[in-house]
């Protein structure tokens, strides 16, 4: 269900023939799919998000952070087909539009929507094929349509990406689900990643701002390098408080369980992410333990997860140890070689400063697992993080991926 | 004529089935390339490095630090085949056993001798196949060899990459060639980038080593994303001072002259590199002007010539200016997208904060060349730089290429 499993959360969806529009079409396609969605609340929700840190922003991007200062948002409306991004006044005017003609037909007021979009840069939004597709999305608000909406905000995705989780707060059980849009052969240079993750707990206003930037960091700044391409990438959490419980006041047991289950969802909804790369073929999963600190960590786990030879390495198989070396050298983190402690897919390949001479059949069974995990120890301190990637195929394989043998 | 345009530079080369030998085999292949040359001056030479900043570096990085410090070098031994990194002690032996075997056929002191290795990381040196292998090229050197010797050092490159020009000091003309290793589709996560540029101009003591940062700043870095990746990215220039002139002091008219020549070398090199990727059609030229540092153009145009997507929308004749900015906002250069100006192919696509209405087919026309240049003047200052990449072709094209239309 999605970013509709918490109570209190409805989407509804329409199909506008945005991109079409963009691109100068008279008429939605006759096999025009969603390309619109709204997120309503049934209450004003406790809101944290996080933006791209791109020079160049998004007008969708500005509107949100202007509008989460008030901190009552209730609904979020989202395109695909076209980012409103590059475009100047007439951006503004058509995000705040967006939110205006939801807002009216919500019956909210207008800063209490916030509103994303995706796709290509530096075109106008076709309002006229936008304004319809709001009223559409916001009459057939529906619980049921969690999954029709992480359809709708795609763009090159492969596939609708979801998660959902049941955190157990005291006496009750609150709802965490989400939805995610993005690619992870895009990647570093990516396209927009959108996230949204609803939950029904009652929190204290501000928490989710307190608590957003540090789920980002465990889950999708390890799979989209920062988070910091795109004009237009946007995290947010939305709580409404439907669930009943009391509300969690930060710093408390309660904020730390419900923390774990953002996370939890946010991982999920991540590693879909780094899965979802045209061609990939498997899931790369990087865990660096015992950095000199978390923040190391998470450098090294994502230098590794996103290096090109190393996904062209585990794509053709070839146990190239050599490869994560490098690219943990290069990672800024803190690095001793005799201390570096590597396996791949549960092998010992590197150990005490250098290659260990293993079964190189059983490393490439390894390799040839749907999922991997490489793992690496850097025996320094407590420090530990993850990060996920894809495989990388193609003719980029075709030079590198039998280099070693 | 490359590294032996310069008078006084002679080079050798021998194939010695290194990767094979690396790789298991017991004998050189039939059809077994050059692998290893060996460049040698018939005078000291004042030389500077620059060296991977890469916190895992091949023991020939670490030799070479330690030689240059007595700035008295000769020679430079290069193999091919095998890096030469995370091999612990014993690489270090090796990587000394190679400049010694070198000092010692050439009659120097081993710390006349430098010596760089590139290919799969983790395996010890053969050097059983070395041994003859430095014997046999310091016994055929040539001043007609540079050729040979630019071909003796290629891994995944698909052509030799050379480069020389004559410099006019004062009443003598002076030489400079150079060659290089290294291929752009690689790039970010790249292999080993080798570069080696010779002069027979007279020079002071030490200038070498001033000026050898900001050449590479101009011309290598600019194409290899800082040069910090690989554990082997070497680059030397080595001033023999076999042309006669008044030793160049730095900070002289004469000084300047030189460094320009050593600059147009570099960058003829580090545009070889660029065009040198597996599938690539094209050369990318990335230009910023009026930036607010030279700092900040560098970043600039490295951003946009390394963005994976601005070269899949080059390879798809897709006038995508949306791209490059995003590339640009991402950067970390000052921009302010009011005072933009953005041309590709010499068509405004881009200007006053918003994108200008061109003729598509003409800008199509101007991406369909076999060089394209992108200029974007940022009109906040003074600074300027240039970067260098390929376009990308392929599958990972196919989601991309075609995204705006």
């Amino acid at each position: 269900m999605a970013v509709t499993f918490a109570r209190g959360f409805r989407a509804g969806t329409a199909a506008c023939g945005i991109k079409a529009f963009t691109a100068g079409a008279s008429a939605i396609p006759r096999d025009q799919r969603d390309d619109l969605c709204v997120v309503h609340s049934a209450y004003p929700c406790d809101t944290g998000g996080v933006f791209t840190t791109n020079k160049v922003k998004s007008a969708t991007v500005v509107i949100d952070q202007l509008h989460l200062q008030r901190n009552r948002v209730q609904a979020v409306t989202i395109n695909s087909g076209n980012a409103n991004a590059c475009t100047g006044a007439q951006g503004f005017r058509d995000a705040l539009l967006m939110a205006k003609l939801s807002a009216d037909r919500l019956d909210l007021d207008p800063d209490q929507v916030l509103v994303s979009s995706t796709g290509v840069i530096g075109r106008y939004l076709p309002m006229d094929a936008i304004k319809p597709g709001i009223a559409e999305a916001c009459g057939n608000l529906s619980a049921q349509s969690g999954e029709a909406a992480a359809r709708a905000i795609m763009t090159t995705d492969t596939v609708p990406k979801t998660a959902q989780a049941e955190v157990d707060l005291g006496d009750r059980t609150v709802r965490i689900g989400g939805m995610c849009k993005g690619s992870g052969m895009i990647h570093p240079n990516m396209a927009t990643m959108l996230a949204y993750i609803t939950t029904d707990a009652a929190v204290e206003p501000g928490l989710m701002t307190k608590l957003v930037r540090s789920v980002a960091d465990r889950s999708f700044n390890q799979v989209t390098v920062d988070g910091d391409s795109s004009t237009n990438d946007s995290f947010l959490i939305l709580a409404n408080g439907a669930a009943g419980n009391d509300p969690v006041r930060a710093d408390s047991v309660e904020a730390e369980q419900l923390e774990a289950g953002l996370v939890l969802v946010a991982q999920e909804l991540a590693r879909a992410i780094a899965r979802d790369g045209e061609g990939a073929t498997k899931l790369i999963t990087v865990r660096v333990l015992d950095a000199t600190s978390d923040q190391d960590a998470r450098e090294a786990a994502r230098a590794v997860a996103s290096s090109s030879l190393v996904k062209t390495a585990v794509h053709g198989g070839d146990p190239n140890w050599g490869r994560v070396v490098c690219a943990l050298g290069y990672s800024g983190a803190e690095l001793a070689l005799d201390r570096l402690h590597l396996t791949v897919g549960g092998l010992v390949v590197f150990e005490r400063g250098a290659g260990v001479d293993v079964d190189l059949a059983a490393v490439r069974r390894a390799f040839e697992q749907p999922e991997i995990e490489i793992v690496a120890n850097l025996g320094l301190g407590e420090g530990r993080s993850e990060a996920w990637g894809c495989d990388l195929s193609e003719e980029y394989v075709r030079i590198n991926a039998d280099y070693t043998t």
